[in-house]
C-alpha cells in the first residue's frame, strides 16, 4: 500500500460518532448475516478452510448462473486487484483516474508501465500501446456509472486489450450497469466484484472475479491458498442460500444521496460532482480539506474522506458517502458551521 | 497453489469423524477465545479493518517485547511466505527439504531459482549462490526441530545470506527453540510465526512476521491494505490481552505423541520418524498410501495426510498429529485392520 485511505478514524483519539469516510451506508444492516455467521463460527475458524475455497466457488458459481471454472473467490476486491496486477506483470496500463489508488499502486508492485487517462476515450480509439486498461464504474471518488453499451463497444474493438472493470459498486446505483454474464460474453475482460460492500462486511474480506476459465486458471495458478479466511467463506455460502439475507432499499438510498447533494450544495461554500451512487465528490471553494476534516472530527465527532491523494484531484477535494438522514443533516449543519469561522 | 494439502476433508462424501490430516490438535480447544471473538464481531465485520493492521500490530509488538517496526501482521503463515518470496523475487533460493510445499511454490512464481539441500549443511558451508535460505523448524512434515544454537551459528556465518526460518510450530515442542527476541539479534532473518494453529482458529487466518526494521519495511511497502481481515486483527488483539485465553498443555501432547508413535511403529506395517513435535511422518513398508487413505476415510471417517508430494517424498508417505487418547487408539486400530486385509 502506497497511500491513504478513508476510515481512518483510527488515528484519532476522540470518538467517531458519525462516519462519511469510507464507502459504507448506514442503509444497509449486515445484522442478519452477522448472526448467521455466530452460529457457524466454531466451525468456520476451528478448521482449515479448503485451500482454493471449494464449495463457496461453486456456491457462487450456482448464484450467479456461471460454471465454477468462470469464478474466483477473493479476499475482497482489493486482494482481485492486486491478484490480476501481478498475474499479467509488467504490462502497460492504462487507468482511467480519478479513481481507487489501489490499481495504480498494485500496478507499480507488478512494475507495469502505468499511465492515466482521464477521459472516456473519443471514437473508442485506446493508445496503441495499451495492454490492460482499468475501469472503475460506478467509479470511485467520483460516483460516476459509464454507459454500460458504451464499455461494451470499447471491448469489442480492443480484443487485443485486457479490460479489467472494478464493478464493485454495481449493486449501490439505478444506472444500467455490467453484470456477470455480460463479462462471460468477451475473452478480454476480468470483472471484480465485491460482496464486503453490499453486505455491510467489510472486515470480513469478500470478492470474486469474473472471467473466462482460461484467465480464471491463470489467475487461480498465482493465488495462494487458505486465500479467504473460513467465516467468509461461510458467508459467501450464506449470501448463495439466500440472497436478500441484507434488505437494501437502493432508491430510497440513491434519493437521499441526492438530497442531501442539494443540501451540500446549498451551504454555497462547494462543488458537488453528479452522483449515480451513494457517494459524491465535494471540492471546496476555498481553504483546504486538511482544516475542514480536522475541524469535523474535533468539533463534531464527524469522518470525511480527504480525497486530496486521488490521482488528478488536490487539497480542496473530499469525498463522502450517504448515512441516515439524521446524520446527513448534522454534515451540513456541521459544515456551514465551519463556513461560518 | 502448485500442490496439495492435508485437511482435505471436503473432497470425500462422508462425515469426518477423526482428523489426523492437518497440523491441528485436539489438545487445543478455541473455544475461550472464539466466544471473546463471538462478543466483538458485529464491530469487528461492520467497518475497514485499519488498512495495515494499526492498532493490532501495536498489540503484537507489546507482547514480543519488541517495537512495531520490527513486526508485520499477516494473514496467516502463508500470507507471510508469499510476501518474503514476493518481495526478494528472482533470487537464487535454497530450501531444506523435506518441507511444507509453500515455500517452493512460493518462490517458483517470484522467479526464483529454487533448489533443494536434503541435510544441514556440514561445517556450516552454505552453496556459494545460495542467497536465500528456507528452514522451517520444527519442520513439517518430519516433526524434526534443529539445535538452535546450529541454526544461529549458520547464519552468523553467512551475514551475506537472507535466513528466512518457519517458526510456525514454535509452541509445539519442548525443544530449545528460536524466539522473535533471537531473530532480532541479526540483520539477515526473517521470521515467520503462526497464530492460527497454537490458538486452534485456523479458520482466521492470523500470521506474523518478526525482522529488522529495514526489512519490515521492505515488506510492508509490498502488502496490499486491508490484508487481515477485521476478526483476525481482534484475535491479536485478544491474544495480546491473555496470552493464555487458550491453555495448551504441551508436556501432555508431546507425551501423548511419543506414546502414539509407539504404537504405530508396533503394527509392524510402517516406520515412524522420530519427531519432537505434535506430529509425525509415517512410511508404509509395502503397498502405497492413496489406498491406505481411502480405507480409513471409508471404513471409519479417518482422514490422514497423504505426504507422497512433499519434496523428496513418495507414495509410501503420510502424517498424522496427535489427537486425543481414544481417538490415537481408533487410528491404530484401524491401521492393524487395514494390515490383515
Amino acid at each position: 500500500m502506497i497511500t491513504g485511505h478513508g476510515d481512518d478514524g483510527y488515528r484519532y483519539d476522540v470518538p467517531i460518532k458519525m462516519n462519511f469516510s469510507s464507502n459504507l451506508t448506514k442503509w444497509i444492516d449486515p445484522t442478519p448475516l452477522v448472526e448467521r455467521l455466530r452460529e457457524r463460527m466454531p466451525q468456520a475458524l476451528g478448521g482449515y478452510p479448503p485451500p482454493q475455497a471449494e464449495g463457496a466457488r461453486e456456491a457462487l458459481a450456482s448464484m450467479l448462473g456461471s460454471k465454477p471454472d468462470e469464478v474466483l473467490i477473493t479476499a475482497g476486491a482489493t486482494d482481485a486487484i492486486y491478484l490480476v496486477a501481478r498475474a499479467f506483470p509488467q504490462r502497460c496500463s492504462y487507468i482511467m483516474q480519478p479513481t481507487f489508488s489501489e490499481y495504480r499502486d498494485a500496478c507499480l508492485l507488478a512494475n507495469h508501465d502505468v499511465r492515466s487517462m482521464f477521459n472516456f476515450p473519443r471514437n473508442d480509439v485506446l493508445p496503441a500501446d495499451a495492454k490492460i486498461v482499468w475501469i472503475c464504474t460506478p467509479n470511485n471518488p467520483t460516483g460516476n456509472v459509464l454507459n454500460r453499451y458504451q464499455v461494451q463497444d470499447l471491448i469489442f474493438r480492443h480484443p487485443e486489450v485486457l479490460f479489467v472493470l472494478d464493478l464493485s459498486y454495481n449493486n449501490f446505483t439505478l444506472e444500467s450497469v455490467i453484470y456477470p454474464s455480460n463479462i462471460m460474453e468477451y475473452d478480454n475482460v476480468v470483472g471484480i466484484f465485491s460482496l464486503t460492500k453490499r453486505y455491510g462486511i467489510p472486515g470480513l474480506r469478500l470478492g470474486y472475479i469474473v472471467s473466462t476459465p482460461k484467465i480464471i486458471r491463470h489467475l487461480s495458478l498465482r493465488q495462494m491458498p487458505w486465500n479467504c479466511n473460513g467465516l467468509a467463506l461461510e458467508a459467501m455460502k450464506c449470501i448463495a442460500e439466500d440472497y436478500d439475507i441484507v434488505p437494501f432499499d437502493v432508491v430510497g438510498c440513491i434519493k437521499e444521496t441526492l438530497r442531501l447533494r442539494e443540501e451540500l450544495i446549498s451551504t454555497g461554500i462547494l462543488d458537488v460532482w453528479p452522483t449515480q451512487t451513494h457517494f459524491m465528490l465535494c471540492k471546496l471553494r476555498t481553504g483546504n480539506v486538511a482544516a475542514l476534516k480536522e475541524y469535523l472530527v474535533w468539533q463534531h465527532g464527524i469522518l470525511i474522506r480527504d480525497a486530496s491523494n486521488f490521482c488528478g484531484l488536490n487539497d480542496t477535494y473530499f469525498r463522502i458517502s450517504t448515512q441516515t438522514p439524521a446524520e446527513n443533516d448534522a454534515l451540513v449543519e456541521a459544515i456551514k458551521e465551519y463556513s461560518r469561522i
